[in-house]
């Protein structure tokens, strides 16, 4: 059986990309290989948007998340993070690992924070050091306000942290337009890589706080890799692979050009909601991002199985919902090597199993509504 | 041109986990992927030789490494640590970093330590927590007596820790017969596979003591590894590629027997050595190491040159020396997917760029002198 993967990470790798990670393995100190890392870098750059330093982890994305915090806040002092799904949640279990005192603004998960909330607790707090969330929440596929989020901080000594692992390269994002102090991504999802590889972009305002900082860290030492930058190493023996694999992604979304991806995306999402709401089903997130959708599983059919057949029956592996929503929701990626046929797929796939599972619908109904979204507004 | 990768990591990689590596990506929380991870962690504890539970890190090894401080000691906690080498010194810089009181025993770089010295400092520190050494030092190829350090350790509370990255799968070590409580790997030295993917191996008398670390960590946090043991799951999203491979990787390790790789590893740098002698070199490490061998350059020739134009001229990749010892010593690793006829090669390479280099020897007595060794003791 024909496999199609369209969870929100790890996402489909291009034939290209698996190619070039196929070939015989090379040293990484050598001036070939140096000459590589900096073009990853500088490629990176772009796709962030930024001028600002761009460091490689051989890690998850969560190990980046962890270096946000351990090399920017001391025990004891005041971040704000914003909680709205499991992502959120996790900047909250990192910084109290590591004993620094979080002012959460809980928000009802799925929904986006009101940047005016975040301006008076800032307000209340001009201690706090960082003002911490995501792009794109991936457990429920919503988008938070990070360019209103952008105007906001830049105008105090607090640091912005934005966790772009599910949205870099698919969800609209400009990094240094924005006013983000820092930016962590992973290669798994919108950079079309497989896991283990991830990154941070660390603006002068955030070096300036990371310099002082005191946390104790090693593997995820930033001033360590910021040395390094200068000759193009890495301060560990990092993998190979996933840096020849990142300058063929750099090359294709070079190629197809940021923006169009933005707009990709956008529609392929829009396909996804319109679809959905056809079928009768209800969109989860609101505001729903580019990158994944969230979709309510209707209360008399059983979500899980629904995930289940759609993987194990014919072919699909989509996400489920996590924690608090698990079974609850189901989510459709539409990011990285994902086109509109494959959403023309899925939602096949999806009427199917619906409709094995008892939901009643006008059959055709989603890919009809899909397919009109992307004859009016898709480009090849 | 044609390349070779003979340096102590990364080691090449066999072309059948290339191109396992290759394949679609899938998602890391099928059940066929729990299940994939659930046989790696089989094989790595035949390959750890132990019961114990074996986690599985997608970082380098320094990772795993920072790991085995950062989840073992509290600030102010002694450590006994050995330093003679590069990655010595790396056990130092972290448990420094983390605010351990370090115990140095420093031996000459490219020498084992003297097991009766660290028993004797042992016993005028009981409050000692951890015993830290390499079973093979990568910098200087010299290899530690970690069975009679196991030995003398095993008597007392504290904990024996031992990187074993580069020694994994090709130097002679069985964890449990040798009373070892922690080990840490990598993927990309006798393991075979890129670098990306690290390994730690814990005891329960390690276990208890790391319940009771309060040392802040969160990526690295082997509580939490553990706990996912049960259902064959990484906390993270972990490299999916790394452990297709390594499925690939134990099998051929099972199929050539592990004592019969120790073996096979111990031949070739006897061969190794045969023929650095008889080209009139001189070995650095005593002991040295069977998974790679440091050789003393002349002092009338240029060793960066010597690596170099081994590198650029004619394809060979193998590793200089490190820190204090850089352009005095080349390394060649005999690790891994690195056989007798590799051997042959570089050696081959070696005399040539030897007497570019303005070196006196007999033509071809190195390639004599390993061949010789080969025929009598290399078994197919």
């Amino acid at each position: 059986m024909k496999k199609y993967l369209l969870a929100p990470g790890p996402t489909p790798v291009p034939e290209k990309i698996l190619q070039v990670m196929a070939e015989p393995m090379v040293h990484h100190r050598t001036p070939a290989f140096k000459e590589k890392v900096g073009k990853a870098i500088e490629g990176l750059k772009y796709i962030f948007q930024t001028k600002n330093d761009v460091l490689i982890f051989s890690s998850s994305g969560s190990g980046a998340m962890e270096g946000a915090i351990s090399n920017v806040l001391n025990p004891g002092d005041k971040a704000i993070i914003i909680r709205g799904g499991k992502f959120g949640e996790r900047w909250g279990e990192i910084a109290e690992k590591f004993g620094v005192q979080p002012l959460y603004i809980d928000i009802e998960w799925g929904t986006a924070v009101d940047p005016a909330d975040v301006e008076k607790l800032l307000k209340e707090n001009p201690d706090v050091k960082g003002v911490y969330t995501q792009l794109t929440e991936t457990s429920t596929c919503s988008v938070q306000p990070v360019k209103e989020l952008g105007e906001i901080v830049s105008k105090t000594d607090t640091l912005l942290v934005i966790d772009a692992i599910s949205g870099l390269g698919g969800q609209e994002f400009y990094m240094d337009d924005w006013k983000v102090d820092i930016c962590v991504a992973g290669s798994q999802k919108g950079l079309m890589l497989p896991p283990g590889h991830a990154y941070a972009a660390v603006s002068e305002k955030a070096w300036k706080v990371i310099d002082e900082c005191k946390q104790p860290n090693y593997y995820f030492d930033w001033k360590k890799y910021r040395k390094k930058l200068a000759t193009n190493t890495d301060p560990f023996t990092g993998s190979v692979l996933h840096v020849k694999g990142l300058l063929v992604a750099i090359d294709m979304i070079k190629e197809r050009g940021l923006e169009n991806m933005f707009y990709q995306y956008r529609v392929l999402g829009k396909a996804v909601r319109a679809a959905a709401e056809a079928l009768g089903l209800e969109v989860y997130a609101h505001p729903s991002c580019d990158v994944a959708t969230a979709v309510k599983v209707p209360e008399s059919v059983d979500g899980l199985a629904l995930v289940k057949i759609l993987r194990d029956k014919y072919g699909f592996t989509i996400a489920g919902g996590q924690a608090p929503i698990k079974g609850k929701i189901f989510r459709i990626a539409h990011m990285g090597y994902i086109e509109m046929f494959d959403i023309i797929s899925v939602i096949s796939a999806l009427e199917i199993v619906l409709h094995e599972l008892g939901w009643e619908f006008k059959w055709g109904a989603g890919l009809t509504a899909a397919q009109e979204i992307f004859a009016k507004e898709y480009k090849f």
